[in-house]
């Protein structure tokens, strides 16, 4: 989000595909993306060799290796992995090595991903609620004369309320021991922070005094405390600008992978502590890196916004969860008060409060407030569906007026976990993919364009469909034994694909996905559709009334909606209704450090949202049932997958007529 | 203010004069109140042995010394200044020894002191303003279960709106990460402790959490924080009863007795936590002390309500009290938060409020505000006068729609300070006194019946009284140096009245009033009648516009009216118009402590307060110059004082013509 891209066109022949992408994106991911399969079996880096294409016009960055001779760098042969596009470029994709790409790409159905949702501080603007809830105004009191010898902070309410209409000010003894001295340090010249309240009808709280003018630099930070990892934040309240950002694992991992085994630890004596103390270290870890990239005085942070599941927000704060695992799963509260940011043991100034955003229940946390807030969905008039896929699924459906939601168990699969090569989305970690559906060469594409070392959710999403699709597997999951080829062999836990060798890999270990990997996706995604349609159902919808998906978290912003629709993970739904808003719960926590409206609102929207306990809805089971097989039970819901695999049935006739 | 007495029938012969009297007070003082004067000079304990009277019927308590013969004692003799009436009695003053006084006891006129003003707890009960501002409620939850899943803390505050009608009630982090355990460790029965706002637009905070019902155990503490001395009360909010008193100096003194020393001391490093943590300690003695007469825990204080001058006020805050010294004489606040009692170092839970009362300006403070809302003044429809006298006096005037207020150094002649032999009120202090307009012989009472050390305020004031009635001194202060009496003389410094001989004194010297302490006196009384008439005079009024006079300060209990107007240090206001209300400062704490609508009164009264900085107004000068006579240059002003000299006059003339 920080930045901006030049765009360059990019023409693949001989299909005569042409794309416009980002200039900085490696061409393997721009061949991907127009819907070119190129051979390309290592990932990254240059080791299989495969995916060399022709620079025909333009220049590229990179794409050079040892697999290239001088001569074939000269006539213009670049390796698709590691060239870089930087200008306008024509690419020459290779016949000989891509026979069967050529006719792909002309004739592959179109890819879809989500669109990019763009925060846009200026609608905020426009809108006039850009009234951050911590503010910063300046100030010239008038000097104590013997007609006018009202006390300090009586003269300083009495300004604030005749220069900015501010009144209700609370100012705590802290303040007022430090008020002389700060008032007369600038002659009567200060700078005060005020926060605001949620609820108009309280008072608003004097945070800070400094002396002189101080107004140019009021900064916030945002943190989405996920189980897994912690993002930060830096923003500057006067432009709504992200001035830098951050992120650390959570600490409280190495007590426990999962959430209710963090519970557990938490329940021993000194354990709630402990947790406590883990995961503020992971915060302080990304105040400190967020304050270094900015050169910012920690003083100079006003306010921190937080938010993280109901059982994260509990263990930060160091408040009891017992309960939240226990039926009938009742939290401490949904509901918390700002608190001193030392209180809680943050590396930030005495007078920084801490924001954290409320929850809806046990088990819909404040991470899935700050998306349905983050995301806007709380104020459209479009019946939304909004999914944020993390070791929890939280689903969300509704509009302004109404939002039922809930929760499901998705399980670590799209995380990497249970999946033999699994990994979480990093550096060699195969994330997309296409497969030559005649030679079941692969074509991955590697995170960082490093060798690969795993596959991570979206690469398991897209290499699943592609299987299916080329009819690979069946719609169990099952391998067709009666397909020959060298990369579909029995494994020790039954049949597995061969997604990268050993010597091409970055584990010097064959990369491959097996039957149980298949199966734990399919109970991934199956617990995920069943929550979907039960949800629905509970509030009397069907799939067709949906106008609107949002998709949230780390894993929703590289899920090819085709792969996740062939496969049954989300509902038959046109891709154009999608939309990604990446890390809901952080843009969340940003526009509450933006808009004290927002803050209001929250509250509004919660007493709107309804919870609803999945696993006591008696249909969810027999839904779950239903949903695991590619894409479902009942194929008739998911025409368009049918569809997708026609035509591929028929590429593969065609290029074997070819051939 | 604790207890109940039994009142008796004391009947003085050969007068025949008849007081009722409460059991267990000294016969002398029941004497002096009837207007007898008897010959007195030790002060008590019977060392001189003049103030032999006879029991003619009934019997007193002691009396008995080794100035009676068994022979004097089997007939009835007793030392009046030792003897404790305990019923109904009929006394002979001795002619021989008592002929004048047998003539004062038919003819001098009548005494006054002020009434008592007793504070009526039924009052607040009857209007329905009796709601202490910190409240206990018992709360039976419904236990969560699986169609009643809210949260703890949403359910604690579902309770509270349905069972008692309270909303917006603000839960802090401190008892959210309690209120799992608290909830369940008495299945959901628990107490809550509530904080009302003073504005009732803003919200309740919940103080603490306790399982079980704790609602009868509810104490709060009311207290005064003098410059010299620090008060304390513990209250029974359920009742409003007072449970324990206690007393302590304010450790302050050790670093200068008066207010501005120790804020040159505030000034300097560390000085200011030094004034912080003296007077802390003195609060804690008394706290201490008020929780050991009642065995009451630490935890069942839910709030303590201080009041004290600005200056106090600001040091026991550890706020910088710099400006209050300085013109334009600017204090930090006026006004100041509920602070967490652990905060300011008090030994307290830390659940526990401290509500310190708000100040008008530098020099009208907290205690002052207290004072008028403890005595009423700030609610009457009469136009009241409203003084306070310690070391400083506090003037206020006006009534319930308007209050006009200033302070004036008196200086410390009130409280034995200047004053040769002066003393505070203690243990030998004369406090009270007659003098044989004829032989001039003394009947001095002091407190506890003790041999006389010194004299105290109030005793200064009715020997100075005297000396003028009885032509001993002139209008200037001066003595009249043609009596020829041996208790007349020429001191060090001066002339000077012997009031008790060495050889019956407690200190072992003669204890005598020097002309300087007189005119240190006169000094004092002229600056706070100066003080009254200017204010008066500022707001448009005259003395005969007021209709009631409210004393205050541990002095004012033991003004003799009379004396106070000879003297010319209150105006000729009719005595019967006058209520002492004690320490008013404290009255108004354990008000606010049971009444939380006079917690908003106190802001709606604050806003109709107007402070006047007497050094300011020209005409207090003139005022002051002109006060420094007895009773003052303007004789015309004083009416009754100069008849109660010419009564004195004939008594001396009738009872010369029977000698």
């Amino acid at each position: 989000m920080i930045g901006t891209s030049i765009s360059c066109q990019v023409t693949f022949l001989p299909s005569e595909r042409i794309i416009k992408i980002n200039s900085g994106t490696p061409l393997i991911r721009a061949a991907r993306q127009a819907g070119l399969h190129i051979n390309a079996s290592c990932g990254g880096n240059g080791v299989c060799g495969k995916c060399r294409v022709m620079i025909k016009e333009g220049v590229v960055d990179g794409g050079i290796s040892d697999r290239l001779s001088l001569e074939d760098i000269r006539k213009g042969y670049r390796q698709a992995c590691t060239a870089i596009i930087t200008e306008d470029i024509v690419v020459q994709v290779l016949e000989a090595e891509g026979l069967t790409a050529g006719i792909l790409g002309t004739e592959v159905p179109e890819r879809h991903r989500a669109a990019m949702h763009i925060f846009d501080i200026e609608e905020l603007q426009e809108e006039g609620i850009f009234i951050p809830p911590v503010e910063k105004f300046f100030l010239e009191l008038p000097r104590p004369d013997l007609n006018d010898r009202q006390a300090d902070a009586g003269r300083l309410l009495r300004a604030m309320d005749e220069q900015y209409d501010e009144r209700h000010i609370y100012i705590s003894h802290f303040l007022l021991k430090r008020l002389r001295r700060v008032l007369r340090d600038d002659d009567f010249r200060v700078t005060a922070t005020l926060a605001r309240p949620v609820n108009r009808r309280f008072r608003s709280r004097l945070l800070n005094l400094q002396s002189g003018n101080w107004t140019g630099r009021n900064y916030g930070i945002a943190v989405d405390i996920g189980t897994t990892t912690v993002y930060g934040q830096l923003i500057d309240k006067q432009t709504g600008k992200i001035l830098a950002e951050s992120g650390d694992y959570n600490r409280q991992i190495s007590y426990g992978e999962d959430v209710i085994s963090r519970m557990i630890v938490a329940e021993k004596p000194e354990g709630l502590k402990k947790m406590h103390d883990m995961v503020t270290r992971s915060i302080n870890n990304i105040i400190d890196s967020l304050l270094k990239q900015r050169s910012i005085d920690r003083d100079e942070i006003t306010s921190i916004t937080l938010a993280g599941n109901t059982a994260m927000t509990h263990l930060f704060l160091e408040i009891e969860p017992h309960n939240i695992r226990r039926s009938p799963y009742v939290p401490v509260s949904t509901m918390f008060p700002p608190i001193r940011s030392t209180d809680l043991g943050l590396h930030l100034g005495g007078h920084c409060m801490a924001l954290l955003y409320p929850a809806v229940s046990s088990y819909v946390g404040g991470d899935i407030v700050a998306g349905v807030m983050g995301s806007g969905m709380y104020r459209t008039e479009k019946l939304t569906l909004f999914i944020d896929i993390g070791t929890n699924a939280e689903i969300v459906i509704g509009n302004q007026d109404w939002l039922a939601c809930a929760a499901c168990s998705a399980g670590p699969a799209f995380e990497g976990g249970g999946i033999l090569h699994g990994m979480r989305a990093g550096a060699g970690a195969i994330e997309d993919f296409s497969l030559d559906p005649i030679t079941l060469e692969p074509m991955n594409i590697t995170i960082g364009a490093q060798p690969a070392v795993g596959i991570c959710g979206s690469g398991l999403l897209i290499i699943i469909s592609s299987l299916y699709e080329c009819g690979i597997i069946d719609q169990r999951g099952r391998f067709n034994q009666k397909l020959k080829n060298e990369r579909i062999r029995q494994g020790r836990s039954g049949y597995e694909f061969v997604l990268v060798r050993a010597e091409e890999s970055g584990i010097e270990r064959d990369i491959v996905l097996t039957e149980v990997d298949i199966d734990n996706y399919i109970r991934a995604k199956g617990a995920i559709y069943a929550g979907v349609t039960t949800l629905l159902a509970e509030v009397g919808l069907t799939v067709s009334d949906i106008e609107q998906v949002i998709l949230a978290g780390a894993f929703g912003s590289y899920i090819d909606l085709d792969s996740a629709i062939t496969t049954g993970l989300f509902p038959e739904i046109s891709p154009d209704k999608f939309l990604y808003v990446g890390n809901g719960s952080l843009m969340g926590c940003r526009m509450s450090e933006l808009s004290n409206h927002i803050r209001r609102d929250v509250v509004k929207t919660m007493q709107r949202m309804t919870g609803f306990e999945l696993s006591e809805v008696p249909s969810y089971k027999d839904q779950y049932v239903a949903s695991l097989f590619l894409p479902h039970t009942n194929a008739q819901l998911f025409p368009r997958a049918a569809e997708r695999r026609q035509v591929m049935e028929k590429l593969k006739e065609k290029a074997e007529l070819l051939a």
